[in-house]
C-alpha cells in the first residue's frame, strides 16, 4: 500500500509518496508564497502531490489516502484549516477541496504534530507508545503522540510546551507574555544570549566565528566551546539548563517514553544530548525504580512532517 | 452489571459496589495504619470489599472485576504496587494477591488518576474525551485521562504537574527542588502564604478566625476576605495568580475538554473559581477564535476514586 503525504510550509509544498515499510518512493515541491489566496494554496498542494505520484511512477489513486499536515490551527475531525498566521489563510475547508482535486480521502493535522508522528512511526521513537518531539528553532514546538496517535487537545493546538512560564516576568516572548521557556531555550534564545555574551567578552573566540553580531547563530557558541572559549562554554552551559529545566517540567506531567529533540540546535548532537540528559535526570520527578522517559535527537529531519502526514490513519 | 472500586489511603481503605449508572448501592470501610505488612494490607482490602458487597446485598461474584485505587507508583499492566511511601509497602503482587482472595479480576491504577476517571465517568468532566484533575491539597495532584481511559505514561507517574518547576530557586518543596508549583498553589502554600501576611498585618481580622498561627486553616483568607479584610483579599488575589499561573501551562500543553478543579481549596467555590477562570484566560496561548478548556469545580469529592476505580476497566 501506498500513502500520499504533505507537509505545508510558509515557503514551499512538499509531497512524498510513501510505502509501507515507511519509505519514501517519490518527491514532490512547489514553492508556496504566503499571501496567495487559499484557491491558489489548494491547487499548488495539488501540483505537489502530482509531481511526487509522477515521480514515485504510480497514480495518485494508488495510494490510500492524502494525509495533510499545515502550520496554524487544524481542526482533524472537520477538516478545516482555521487559522494559520504562516499560510495567511483562514478558515478555508482543505479536506474538502483537497478530496474534490486528488479524489483521495483526506486527513489533516497540525505540522508540528505530523513531524511529532514522523518520528513515532519511523525515526528515533519508533515504536514509542508515548512520546513527545521538541523542535528546538525559531520558536520551540510540540508534538505529543500517545497509542501512537496524535494527541491535540480539544482544540488541535495542545503541545505548546515553549509558552510554559518558566521565568514569570523575565524575557520578553513573541506570544506576548513573559518568562516563557521559548524565550529561553529555542534557537532565537540561544542567539540572543551568545549576543549579550560576546558584547560583554570582547576577547571571546566566539568573535572569530561570528564576525559581527548580526553572524550569530545558533553553532556559533558550541564551536568556540569546541575551540576552548571559556565565555562560550558559560553560554552552552547556561542554555542546556535552561533548555532541562522546561524540559523536566514536561517530562513530569507527561511522562512519555521517548522525547525526541529537533530542530536546528539539535544539530549539535552529543554536546547538547549528553548534558542535557544528566541534567535532566538530576532533576526530574522521581519514586522508587521506575523507567524514565528516553532522550533522543530526532532522526528523520524534514522527512518527519512528509511521513507524519502520509502516516495519518495508517 | 455491578462493579467494586476500592480506594486505599493512608488510613482507610474504602470500597463500594456502582452500578452502571454510576451509583454507589453499598459501601465498605476498613481502617488501615501504614506500617503493617502487605499481607494485612491485602486481607483488609478484602474485608472492605466483603462490607460493601454484604452492605448492597450482593455477592462478590456478581461484580464484573474489582478496580483498586492505591497512593503511590502503580504498574497497571503487571498489577504491582511498586512503591508507596504512604502506605508503607513496596514491589506487593497486588494484583495477583487480590485475585486470589475475591476471585474476581483486578485491575490497578494510581489512586489520584482513578479520581481523575470518577470525574470523567461522573463527575464535573462528565463525557469529556480529555480531562485534567487537579487536586489542591497537602501537594498538587494531577490526574489525566484521554479517550475516556487515565493516561500514565511510561512509567506510571505521568500527571506530577505540582512539581513543575514555575519559579526557578523560589520557594522550598517536599521534593527537594525550589520554585515547584505545590509550593505555591497548594493548601499547604497558601496557609504559608496566610500566615506570613497575618505576621505582617497584626491588624488583619483573619486574626479574628485564626486566633494562633497554628490554627490558619486554607479557609482562614477566604473567610475575612468575604468580611472586608484588605489583607486578606490580597492573599486570595496573589494565591489564585499562582494557581492561574501554573494551570495555564499545563493547559498549554495538554489543552484538556475539562479541567476539574479539586481537593480541600477547592470548597471555596465561585470565589475562587470565577476569578481563576478570568485569569486563565487572560493568559492561556490562543490563536484564532478556538474552543477553550472548560474549568470546574469537582463534583464527587471522596467518591471519585471509588466510582474511578470500579469504571477502571468499563
Amino acid at each position: 500500500m501506498l500513502y500520499l503525504g504533505i507537509d505545508c510550509g510558509g515557503s514551499n509544498i512538499a509531497a512524498a509518496i510513501v510505502d509501507e515499510s515507511m519509505n519514501i518512493v517519490g518527491r514532490g515541491k512547489v514553492k508556496f508564497a504566503p499571501g496567495r489566496s487559499a484557491e491558489c494554496f489548494c491547487d499548488d498542494i495539488a501540483a505537489a502531490a502530482r509531481m511526487a505520484a509522477d515521480d514515485a511512477g504510480v497514480q495518485l489513486s494508488d495510494c490510500a489516502y492524502c494525509g495533510l499536515g499545515c502550520p496554524g490551527v487544524v481542526n482533524s475531525g472537520s477538516g478545516m484549516l482555521e487559522y494559520s498566521a504562516n499560510l495567511g489563510i483562514e478558515n478555508l475547508s482543505l479536506g474538502a477541496e483537497m478530496e474534490r482535486r486528488l479524489g483521495l480521502s483526506i486527513y489533516i493535522a497540525n505540522d508540528a504534530n505530523c513531524a511529532a508522528l514522523g518520528e513515532v512511526k519511523a525515526g528515533a521513537a519508533k515504536g514509542a507508545d508515548s512520546a513527545l518531539v521538541v523542535t528546538l528553532g525559531t520558536g520551540i514546538g510540540g508534538g505529543i503522540v500517545i497509542g501512537g496517535r496524535i494527541y491535540a487537545g480539544v482544540n488541535g493546538i495542545a503541545g505548546e510546551i515553549g509558552h510554559m512560564v518558566i521565568f514569570p516576568g523575565g524575557e520578553e516572548c513573541s506570544c506576548g507574555r513573559r518568562g516563557c521557556w521559548e524565550a529561553y531555550a529555542s534557537a532565537t534564545a540561544l542567539k540572543r544570549q551568545t549576543r549579550r555574551a560576546m558584547e560583554a567578552a570582547p576577547d571571546s573566540l566566539m568573535w572569530k566565528y561570528a564576525p559581527s553580531l548580526d553572524k550569530v547563530s545558533g553553532k556559533t557558541p558550541f564551536v568556540a566551546q569546541r575551540a576552548g572559549d571559556a565565555t562560550a562554554a558559560l553560554v552552552v552551559d547556561s542554555y542546556i539548563n535552561y533548555l532541562a529545566l522546561g524540559l523536566v517540567n514536561v517530562i513530569n506531567i507527561l511522562q512519555p517514553e521517548v522525547v525526541c529533540i529537533g530542530g536546528g540546535v539539535s544539530n549539535e548532537g552529543d554536546p547538547l544530548l549528553l548534558p542535557l540528559r544528566e541534567r535532566v535526570e538530576s532533576m526530574r520527578f522521581v519514586r522508587g525504580n521506575l523507567r524514565h522517559p528516553r532522550i533522543e535527537l530526532a532522526t528523520l529531519w524534514g522527512d518527519a512532517g512528509l511521513i507524519g502526514a502520509a502516516m495519518l490513519d495508517a
